[in-house]
């Protein structure tokens, strides 16, 4: 985590432009994708706003260059010499597929950029540099807390180097996710159940391992009450099983592709390949094996735990062994945030209800894995 | 449960009595054991209060008894002819360590009875009955859902017919109450281990098995951060097997005596012989096979869970084999609490606190087991 010895010193109307831009970068609806919000505000040098932008997604303009383009529109292209870029990353030096951030500001001529958050990801790093070394006075990280929290996961992820990784966990108070027999319709809420939805929109890549698929056969699509919308995440199995073609990952899914086959038994080299594909954010959905392996790596991220108030006593667990041989060596986790999923009023409706759990109050715990110093 | 089919219309100075009496009743510092809180006042043909008494315990007189003493003090015996006695619980119709109250209330030529709550206790019951079959003018149940809420504990004991048990389980987020080694210090937190202490000493017996007696040698005292102190409740343990000599229950515990030994592995058994014991609250201390054996004879009335942020992966499982092999036959229960332990600053400072778990946020779960209609 980059953090500033002492936050920079801006001018008000630079102060007011930076909330502005972070503002921007927070705008509802925009889901951009594999890349990170931001927003960005173009300052005369007499402090007023020239233009804004925001990133609405890969492939599209970055907020920096959204921002030059309504300038120059609005007011005219020769009216950027010695103006002010306040944005909430650090522009980029790179091309990627669209060209260098950088290199965009001082052909418009802006004479001063100040930015929030330090540019993460290695492979777009050096823009400040670029800025520096051709004369620009440049001002950042300058709030680098603010932009961090506009994308947490995609900042951890360009620092680790690899998708975030959310583990998933549902399971009855006593920590098991079926009965005896293998039944386990349903243990948990209907309210967790759409919570589970909620959480597999907020990522982009679902990945279960080949035992799962073979057991449950998931779907792994979001689902709301009227069934498929919002931004579906990649289907993703991990394991050397092939995929039996009856099963739903082998079919199109509502990208029209079938499920990513991972072919390896391997966390990392499941990771590497996603990230290739530019994934940011993986969410394990099944089972304890799959689990366990990526946390023996040392590769979970944050654990999201939906318990409920329901009582097995024997069955499958819902975490593996996690190589953990004596109490000292016990994983502990930090508490980010408990939720109690209360039941809603639809819910307690339905005959048989409460018997299936359906109308229960659950619990849903995220945490993240403590380092020990 | 006994709910009135309507609320009895009360005079106000009547109304105003009973909330008095239910705070009476309420009074804090009050231990009264195996009875219930039971507060009175009584009033004066125009209204006026003539006095007040609340029950302190077994062997002390009940609330009746005490209120018509301190009118007798104060205002002299002639003036509780005609007098209106307002308690929150059916006045007694037996004669235990103290007389029946129904007629202590008569022989003081008390006209009008108001109570909030019939009695559950079937061999204190028909008190109403005898004070109506002598003339008295007999109002009631007033306020069942108020009084009962003074006494749940005890109500539902005494509608049981033997004690309530409260089951206390303490694990991993996973289940677990140790690693596979056995060892299991700590897994929760300095501030849920201190609740367990308040938890013990709001009950009147702490049970546990033979094979945890072996296993763990637990004091089963309450202690705070200065050492014992307050009420402790009844030690005891359940099983068959000798209590080794050397043992801590074995020994004298702040009542002066070792741990009551139930020679039986039946949870009825056990029950009558506290019952016999004028023991109403039982919590099932461990271990996982105690637990389920009342779980399993329908004996548990709610479930007390400490949850803490650890992942232990094997390791016993804190509960054990409640007879379920199919999703349609889970353990359901209902939450009625939810509470979340954050740690003490004082558990954050001392070396090694984060690394143990002692400073971590753990989860109190208060829940009910459901009655399938």
């Amino acid at each position: 985590m980059t953090t500033a010895a002492a936050a920079p010193t801006l001018a008000p109307a630079e102060h007011a432009a930076m909330q502005r831009a972070l503002a921007l970068a927070a705008t509802e609806g925009i889901s951009p994708g594999p890349n990170p919000r931001v927003g960005c505000v173009l300052l005369a040098p007499d402090g007023a706003t020239l233009a804004e932008g925001l990133h609405r997604g890969a492939g599209t303009p970055h907020a920096e260059v959204a921002a030059l383009a309504a300038a120059r529109a609005a007011v005219g292209p020769g009216t950027l010499r010695g103006a002010t870029a306040v944005v909430t990353l650090e522009p980029c030096a790179h091309t990627g597929r669209t060209g260098p951030c950088a290199e965009a500001l001082l052909d418009a001529g802006i004479a001063r950029v100040v930015y929030a958050q330090a540019d993460p990801n290695p492979a777009a790093t050096g823009g400040a540099a670029r800025l520096r070394a051709a004369g620009a006075d440049v001002v950042g990280p300058a709030c680098p807390d603010e932009a961090r929290a506009l994308n947490p996961v995609w900042t951890r992820a360009m620092e680790l180097g690899r998708p975030y990784v959310t583990w998933k966990v549902a399971a009855s108070l006593d920590g098991r996710t079926a009965a005896a027999d293998g039944t386990s319709r349903w243990i948990t809420s209907a309210v967790a159940r759409r919570d589970t939805h909620r959480l597999r929109g907020a990522v982009d890549t679902v990945l279960v391992g080949t035992g799962t698929l073979l057991a449950d056969d998931p779907a792994l699509t979001v689902r709301d009450a009227d069934g498929a919308h919002g931004p579906q995440p990649l289907r993703a199995v991990m394991g050397r099983r092939d995929l039996p073609p009856s099963t739903r990952l082998a079919a199109p899914g509502p990208d029209g592709a079938p499920a990513v086959h991972l072919r390896t038994r391997d966390p990392r080299a499941a990771l590497a390949d996603l990230w290739e594909r530019e994934r940011r954010h993986v969410l394990l959905e099944g089972g304890a094996t799959l689990a366990a392996a990526f946390w023996r790596a040392g590769l979970v991220d944050e654990v999201v735990a939906y318990v409920a108030p329901v009582l097995l006593g024997t069955g499958p667990a819902a975490v593996g062994d996690l190589g953990i041989t004596t109490i000292t060596g016990a994983a502990r986790l930090d508490v980010t945030d408990v939720a109690v999923l209360e039941p809603d009023p639809d819910d307690l409706a339905p005959p048989g209800a409460a018997r299936s759990g359906a109308a229960a109050t659950n619990l849903r715990l995220t945490l993240t894995p403590r380092k020990e110093s």
